[in-house]
């Protein structure tokens, strides 16, 4: 059994302010702990499983990882664990240092106030899938170490460069790349097929594209729209966008 | 305030069982709220908001709807609302008769065993976004009428016909149109651009699509990996085919 301070500093890591202070987060699920031991850019601090799971994963977590590893039973594991059905496995990992990435020569994503972790999750695994090297957050997209972020990438966040900054100052130190807003009334997506290099903004779920970021656009681009919806979700549109620049 | 009785009877409806029983569903959110009175297509049985919402929103719910107008204060919202951040109003809406679709002439999306509320609704979404008229759910998809369900769609339900059935029988029904399966190691989908007629298969999130299903798909479509990701949310995939379908 877990000890009652050790749940309660697991428990503690659920929150921002405690995941800053202590520099660590939570991984979970036995897919996205594997894939970020596999990915050798995160330490791993713990490995907190289900006795059977560790059983029959010990030989592979090995390779990767030399640190502790802690039996728990459903009862623990439910009480550490942030989903609703957790699944056999959480891992402590260290958070990253900061990096810095720049626009040249690539296709870069950039976030503006992206709120939804599903979300945010889900578009770092679209640039993975899609091979973005780099996804870079304004100061008030959602944490990229929330829980969900962290479920929702499926293992992706080891492989994609995640930059947090204040967007307008970042594009206008790269301002001799060309920026596209996901924006209604622009350039038909499948216009930017082939783009080699160019940064892809991509908005708010509610608001859209600041007035601040907008204004620092070259162009508007769109999915074309043919049916009645008022607008598509966030990490739909980033997938539509990047399909079409990769076809 | 609101009854207790009243209260128990909102919030079972938070499950499948009692909406099944009841024959209706509930609908959270100032947006979807009105986008389902808007529809004309669900008949409304109650709507249930804040005092300053209702003030402010009385004239254009009056367009739509006759019935009764419950003020409910916080309180009461927080304790019958199925989300965690409850958003000004409620609706209790009665549920659609079964429909019955056919795949001639038209692209039609089918649906095998997705399970995630969210996946659901933002598929119904990108639908209603590019003009599908209908989606086909295998009886075990996650039911349309789930709080997270109608939520995600963003008013979208009122514009999508959507059909839960025993695929395989409609699959085989429907034998004269051809089937995508999205899947690996198919046909690049940028080629089913201008596509007239077809019907699109989405497997499940974690298994893809059953062996039961594949077998009578015709043709297997991929989006291209240029990454290291494994797969594509369901949602996401969705997206991106149908973009490639109406460019």
């Amino acid at each position: 059994m877990l000890s009652k301070t050790y749940t309660k500093y697991i428990q503690s890591l659920h929150h921002k302010k405690v995941r800053d202070t202590e520099d660590v987060f939570i991984a979970e699920g036995s897919k996205v702990v594997m894939e970020l031991l596999k990915s050798a850019i995160f330490s791993c601090q713990q490995v907190l499983g289900l006795q059977q799971w560790l059983q029959e994963n010990e030989n592979s977590i090995r390779k990767y990882y030399a640190g502790p590893l802690q039996v728990i039973d459903n009862f623990d594991l439910e009480k550490i664990s942030s989903q609703s059905s957790p699944n056999q496995v959480l891992g402590v990992f260290k958070k990253l240092t900061k990096t810095t990435v720049t626009a040249k020569g690539k296709i870069s994503l950039v976030l503006d106030a992206i709120q939804d972790p599903g979300n945010l999750g889900t578009i770092i695994r679209i640039a993975d899938w899609f091979g973005i090297p780099s996804v870079i957050c304004s100061n008030n997209c959602t944490d990229m170490y929330n829980p969900k972020v962290v479920q929702s990438t499926m293992g992706s966040l080891g492989r994609v460069q995640i930059m947090y900054t204040t967007l307008a100052e970042w594009l206008q130190k790269n301002d001799t790349v060309h920026i596209y807003a996901a924006a209604l009334n622009g350039k038909n997506v499948s216009e930017l097929k082939g783009l080699k290099e160019g940064i892809i903004v991509i908005g708010n779920e509610s608001k859209g594209i600041s007035d601040e970021i907008m204004q620092l656009c070259t162009e508007k681009i769109t999915i074309p729209k043919k049916g009645e919806a008022e607008s598509l979700n966030a990490a739909v549109a980033t997938g539509i966008i990047l399909s079409h620049i990769f076809p």
